[in-house]
Formats: structure tokens, sequence, C-alpha cells
């Protein structure tokens, strides 16, 4: 280390408490671990507790040159969990930064820091028996909100977008000056959180899928809960009909008759969520034979494709809509099935009688279920993250670790406009470059907004299986430039691709560098983020 | 002139052909114009035809240092019309970059130019017999639509915030250089326009209320016409009623019962769309007494404070909806009315013998319900622009032009978290910062989002009454002074209060300093406006 190097250590112990900066070397490869392989090291993991230490610890970094790479919670699995995109990095975990600042129930917001979890918030407003629902993402309880957020992330509720269910935010630059946007500027405002242009140029997207500041305080909107709410399950049985499901879709997606996201997974999605894979029956081979996804599928009694949605608003508006659907889709899906509160209440006194005269494990099928008719009220769940260790050959009882417990995961999740032509286009990718390379091509695909849908792709491997990384990581590789030079880019990118935001020679990234060059002079945030 | 203006001159003539490169004294003094007193004159007016002339352009001012100021069809009345906010500009105008690029009726979005007008995109429609709506403000029908995303306007149907609806943006920045964001950087990306964020750092809200680039062209989202539409009136008495009105509105709006913004106009408001003002019964005094707006109010019958409102979705959703609003409204409101168009009909055919039996001019009010019943479906009118002739005591029968006319219009629009005691304070503001100055306190207040109201301020007079300008802008300063020292800030801002939008030495203007500096760095494009 440098002289600069050791008195920034020094500074940051003085500005956090040596409690506060860690150079605990187990920690640390916990922090370099992520679901596939990575090359980057660590210097030390410091964790602010208030946004004033964040700001002199970047005034810290911008004097000695250091670099700081900023998490949250650091479960962005799948995309890179904690691991930074610059080597030797200080990383700056931000999960002790845990307020939730102020709440309104009457104009349905919450101002949050970057530590508070999808859990943390469910059980805030569970606490005050609120009437607003929040989003939650599939993903852990305890990721962070903002994390999310700044990533773009999305859930399953109509708040689905999150960064578009921002009102405001105040964010730390580079050199440590604190930046608030919108009428958050202006002392007093009395449109602050509530309107989110502001007045002058809008700057809250720079400092999502970037590098250019660190979000410590946002606003985010909440949703009153619907009078009436209602979900919906049907299949397809042959994978060949997704594109005319797509299509008839549409259009009920675009007029607001589905006010949240449509997910439609495939027989390997659902398969990895109710079971791992079937090492035995498959003697230790992989990938998955068709023989034995056709067995699987009617032992769980899945199609080739499974959609879920819900419908939301006044009694009237729910029933008026269920009709709609039921009229859309029928002759076109399989076992079309709408479930309340009180039907699934139902549906679980009834699993056991109704595994004996079908044969069909409804009580393990509920464990999917029921999750699912939470997400999209927003009801937060780690019931998922099991499907990390599809793969693996055990999974453990207690506390769920991928990072920790070599499960590999990949994440690829190109947009594409909503139409049946490009689900026909990603599917055939999907399923040929992942089959080539011995993976399971495991998708759901979202009709994310109005407009847009989103291929969710999941590499699924085991790390500890000897060369899979380097195999996984050529299927990504290939998979990614398949999508790409057919048009399909990701909406998000893990750190195995943050090279491909854009050419170096574009307005786009001049315009950015340029950016870059004005709020972090020294260059010392989280270098590489998103190619910049 | 310098060699180099000379020479920039010769260069835009070369580029764009003399035709469309203006030095015409008469012209230019109209575009020196606006609906209040300004004292920035204009060198010359080019009117390019392509985005690349716009680009070429661009260059040659950037090269020779030459000021130029972009307007896109030139009608921001109220907040500056075609003034510059920088001495001595050439004026682009873009009304010839007038093409709509692309349509879809299934993904609901069109791809158009600056020159494309409401007016414009509403034929267009029309002509394909398309079941989309367009969003319309009540301003010309000729102004253009990508103007008023630029300064990020409002409409009244459910696709109101006009930013908002924007999927992506094809920008010429100050040098030249022809920037797309989101997906439409990538060639040939299927997510373009529908998925507005892309990815990477997310910038087309840089390009709005700026002077950082020139949008040439914008994906708008249109929407799907709904089922079922119906629009509602009703009005207050007492003009202290109007807080437990908002009060009681916020979560119809937040649940989405009420689906776009709710207007609500006070008597001056609506005095002003179905007349001029009463100089004869004031014998020529102002401002208008209460005495005659006790009896005008009686004549055309219209409360203190008048709101409508539309309801959209199924026929059974807004049946629903109806009999909510209904009882919601029930013994606060008078005059609760229901209009389809069926009833509207109606109307029309009765309003003559209805005149005869009660002496209320239906005839008259019917001119002004029929727009407004359009209006929150989409259909731009021309009807609202008398209304700026308020204090004129001729109003041309041809063509209107309130620039020309000598109309006197100042427009301030402050922004606050929906709540009665907003609402309680800004009409004491207005009202007694207004009548001091000898003006009529005329407001609009708009649930625009579903937590945020719009406060739209009208200070009208006869720019051709010596002295009123003076009065009117004095009038203004301290309007605003008192707003935003009690955290009331306008959404948009006039080339007579560009300065508001944050002190110099803030973090927010630094950065903003800062991006310019990368985009414009010879300072060429539009300087001032939004105080950058």
């Amino acid at each position: 280390m440098s002289i600069e190097q050791i008195n920034a250590m020094d500074q940051f112990r003085a500005i956090l408490g040596a409690d506060n900066v860690s150079e605990d070397p187990d920690r640390i490869t916990a922090y370099e671990t992520a679901t596939f392989k990575t090359d980057k090291s660590i210097r030390a993991i410091i964790t602010p507790e208030s946004t004033e230490q964040v700001q002199a610890c970047m005034k810290v970094a911008t004097e000695t040159g250091t670099q700081v790479y900023v998490i949250s919670t650091g479960r962005n699995v799948g995309y890179g969990s904690r691991v930074p995109t610059c080597d030797q990095a200080v990383v700056m975990e931000l999960r002790k930064l845990n307020r939730i600042v102020d709440f309104s129930e009457e104009l349905a917001y919450v101002v949050i820091e970057p530590g508070v979890s999808q859990a943390q918030l469910y059980e805030f407003l569970q606490s005050r028996d609120s009437n607003l629902w929040m989003d939650a993402t599939g993903s852990f309880t305890e990721h962070s909100l903002i994390g999310n957020i700044a990533d773009r992330g999305f859930g399953h509720t109509r708040m689905a977008d999150h960064f578009g269910q921002v009102g405001g935010m105040e964010v730390v630059l580079p050199t440590g000056e604190l930046l608030k946007t919108g009428f958050g500027r202006f002392e007093n405002a009395k449109g602050e959180g509530v309107y989110k242009w502001g007045v002058g140029p809008y700057v809250d997207g720079l400092f999502t899928q970037s590098n250019l500041g660190i979000i410590t305080r946002v606003t985010l909107w909440l949703d009153p809960a619907p009078e009436a709410y209602k979900k919906f399950f049907c299949s397809l049985e042959r994978e060949e009909d997704l594109p005319e499901l797509i299509e008839v879709l549409r259009p009920l997606r675009l007029n607001g008759t589905l006010k949240s996201a449509m997910h439609i997974g495939n027989d390997y999605k659902v398969l990895g969520s109710v079971q791992g894979y079937p090492w035995e029956v498959m003697q230790g081979k992989t990938p998955l034979t068709p023989e034995v996804m056709q067995e699987l599928s009617k032992k769980w009694d899945f199609g080739a494709w499974n959609a879920s949605g819900a419908l939301y608003g006044s009694k009237a508006e729910v029933r008026a809509a269920t009709k709609l659907i039921k009229r859309t889709l029928k002759g076109r899906v399989k076992k079309l099935q709408f479930i309340d509160a009180r039907t699934l209440k139902l549906a679980e006194m009834v699993a056991k009688p109704y595994q004996w005269f079908t044969g069909v494990d409804l009580t393990q099928m509920l464990k999917l279920l029921k999750p699912l008719f939470g997400l999209t009220k927003g009801v937060p769940t780690d019931s998922m993250i099991a499907s990390t260790y599809w793969r693996k050959k055990e999974v453990p009882s207690g506390d769920l670790d991928p990072d920790r417990d070599g499960c590999g995961l990949i994440w690829v999740a190109p947009i594409a406009a909503t139409s049946g032509a490009n689900a026909k286009n990603l599917w055939h990718i999907v399923k040929t470059v992942l089959l080539k390379h011995g993976f399971e091509p495991t998708v759901s695909i979202t009709l994310l907004t109005e407009r847009a849908m989103d291929c969710v792709i999941n590499i699924s491997f085991d790390r500890n299986i000897e060369g899979e990384d380097e195999r996984a990581m050529a299927c990504h590789d290939e998979l990614l430039k398949e999508l790409t030079s057919n048009g399909y880019y990701p909406y998000r990118l893990s750190i195995a691709s943050m090279g491909l935001v854009a050419g170096d020679g574009s307005p786009y990234k001049h315009l950015l560098k340029g950016v870059k060059q004005v709020v972090d002079p020294s260059g010392v945030l989280s270098s590489g983020r998103y190619g910049l």
C-alpha cells in the first residue's frame, strides 16, 4: 500500500470507528465471491452509519485517490453480488444506513435510506396497520430497496417499475457534496417527493445504473390497497403456443385490464421453483432430458409455459376484468384458475385429500403458489431463493446463501417490444444456446410494462464442479452475443457484462464520460460500473 | 456584426437556402413579442427542414460562436412565446421538421418531430381510424408536442404527464452530434421506444427544461380508447369549502378512481372562459368587484370553485366509479352532473328551450363544456385562447394571436402535495397579491398526479394600456417571491423567471454547469434557459 492508501484507511477509521472498517480476510473473501467467476479483489470493507459519514469518506477517497465501490445490502445475486467492477477497491456497504426517515399514509410514500430492506419496509407497514402496499421482487427479502432502484430492478405489483416510483433522491457525489433532486433542493418545498420532475433538468436518471453518485435517500411511492385483488394462473401445453398467448395478452396489458406484470415461466422455471435437479433419475448426467422433463411436468402438473397475473381495483372492476380474461383465454390455455384469499385458504385445506385422489402433490405446489399470490400484492418472500440451488446436490437446512454455497447463477434479462414474434425469437435463441452449452434453458417472460416484455434467463450451475464456472461464462458470452446481435439488449447488466453500455466513440458515452469527470474528477467511485 | 457572425449567416444560407434564413424586420419584431414585457432582440430566424440541417447549423454555431435559441412552433404563450432568454440570438424554429416518422397501433406509440402539432397528430389518428387517444393541452392546437414535452407541460387525459409518456429521444447536441437515448442508441434494438430507461444511466431528463440539446425526435406513447368515458362537473358555492373538496378527492386520485387530472377553476377562471372583461358594467374600472362577480356568476350559473373530472375504463368500472364519486361528493358540492356523449348531444338540443325557461344561457356555456368534454379525451381545441383577451376591449373576429394583439398574460404554476392546507395557502397568496396589484386572481387547481396538485395562476392584462406591463411584472415578481418563500415552487418557468432554478453555489447547479460545458463548450445554445 502507498502512503496515501495507508493514510486513507486511517482516516476511514477516524471517521467511522475501527469497528466499521474491516480488513478481515474471511469477510473480504466472502465479499469477493459471487454466483459466477470473478477476478476482483477487495482491500477493505467500510460501513458508514450516516449520510454525513458517507460524505466524509468520499472526501477522503477523492483526496487520497482511493477507489471506493458502493453496495447497499449486497444482495445483487445473479448479477455479481457484492463483488466490485474494479480491483483493490474499498467496498462501502450501506446496510447501517437503514432508517425509514419519513412516511405519509395520506400521500402514500415513504422516505428510506439504502440499508432499508424489503422485509423491513414490509414489517414497518404491517406494524402501522397501513393500508398501503409496497412492491416486492422475488429476490431476497433482505435486499435493499434503494440498491434495486439504483439498478432499475422491477417487481410484480402495479408499482413494479421501481425507479418509476421514485419521487426524489438525496445523492452523495463522489467528491462528498450532497445533492438533492427534484423540489427537494429547495428549502421547505411543498412539492418535495410528490412531484418527481421538480423544475429544471431532471437528473435522477443519472444516478441509476451508473457510478456518478451514491443514493443515500429516496422518496418511494406506495400504493393504496385496492378494494379487490385476485390472482390467476393458466398454462400452455405446447411451447409453440407462446407467441399467440403474448399477442392476445398485449391489448389487455395496454388497456389496463392487466395493471401489473404478467409472468410467464417455462417448464424449467417452474420445476426449479419446486424441486432441485433430479440427479438420481438423470443418473448424474446433465442437462435434463426432454423425457424426464415430461415425467416431471406430469407429476407436478405444469405446462410448457405457465402464466400468472393479477387483477386489482374495485370489486366491479375485478369482476369485469375476470370475465374479459376468461373470454380472451378460453380455448387457448389449460386450466385457467382464479384465486383470491378465500380460495387460497380453501386450497390449503383440501390439498391433502386432493393428493389422495389425483396423485398431484398440491401441498408442494402451494408452497410455490402462496408466495406468488403474495408477490403480486407486494409481500416479499425468500421462497424463490432455493431455486438458486438447482444444480446443487445438497441444500443447507439453515440459512441459504448462494454466494457461500457455490451456487452458480448468471442472469441475463433482455427487453423487447411485447409481441409474439419477439417471444418466439427470444425463446429460440435461449433454447439453442443454453442447451448447446449443457444448461437448462430456464426462462420467464414478463409483460413488464404496457409495451415491453422482459425475458429473464437463468444460467444455473454448480460452481463446485470443476470447469463449470468456465462453461457457464462461455455460455453467458455466447448468449449475450446472440441476443444483442439480434437486437435484444438487457435492461440491466451483471458485472460480467458491464462493457455493453455503449461504444466508446458514441455521443452517449462521450456525454457520460464528461459527466463522470465533472462529479468524480479523481475517478474514485465504483470504476467500471456500467462501463464508466 | 463581426466577421465570424457574417460568416455564420452565410453558412446558414448555404445549408438551409436563403428562404429559410430570415432577417425580415417585421418577422423579427413579431418573434421579439410575447404576452409580457421582454427585452431581448433577435438577429435572424432560421428554419431547418431536417435533423441533418439542425446538426449542420449547430456545427456552424459552435465554430463561429453564434448564439442559437431554439423554438419548436413557438406557441409558449404566457411563458415567453418565441422570445429568447439571450440577446442577439439567431432563433432556430423547428416547425418544418414536422414528420410523423413512425406509428404503431398495436403498441400505441407514434414517433414525431418537433414541428408536429397537437392538431396534426389528432388529424393523423383520425384519418387512420385509430383506436388510440393522444393527450392534449388547453393551449393552441398548433403548438408543438415536443415543445411542450421539452418544457414538461401537461394535459388532461390519463397520459397527461407528457414527459412521462416519452419512450425515447433523438437529440442534437450543441456541437452538432446526434445522440439517441434509451435502447435507440443500439442498432436494431427491439426494445427501442417501448422501454424508456434503456440500459445505463437514463439521460432523457437532461434535455427537458434545459439548453443541453435540441430534441429532434420523440417516441410518444398513446392510449387505447377506453370502453367507456364519462365526464363530470360540480361546483362549490363558498370559496372556503375548497380545502375539504381537495381532501375528499385525494384518495380517489390516489387509488385510480380518478385516472386523470381533476381540474378545479375558480369563478374568475370560468368567467374568463365564457366572456371578456365586463368593461361596461365596471364603467371602465379594474379589477372586477365582488358585486359584479356575484351577478355574473348568477347569470352564468357557476360557483366559487368549479370542478371537472373524467372517468375511464370498462363500462363496469365507470359505473362503479360514478357511484363512488356520487357518494363522496354528496352534500359537499352543488350540481354534480355526469355527461357522456349522449347527454352532451341532448344538452345541445335542449339548450334553447332551457334558456327560455331558466334564463341561464346554456348555449354559451356549452361552448365551454364541449371542448372540456373533448380535452379529457385528448381532443385539442383552440377555444380557450379567447380567454387571453380577457382585459382587451376588442377581440378580432379572425385569427387569434395574443402576442400580436397586445394581450397581457403571465402564467405562474406552483406545485404542492395534494392537501386542503396547501390549497388554502395557495389561494390566500394568489388572492392577496393579485388583488393588491389590481388584477383578477384567476386560478385553476389541477390534481395533476396521484400526489401532487398544480395551481395555474393567470396574470391577465392589456399590454396596450400604459404602465400595465410594468404593473403586471411587479405583480409577477411579488407573487413568485411570496409563493417560493412559502415553499410553492413552479413546475416550469417563464422567461421572466428563469433564474429560479437553483442557487449558483448548489451541487445541482454545479453538476448542470459541468454538463453544459461538456455538451456545449462554446456556450452557443439557448443561453440563460432554465438558468444555464
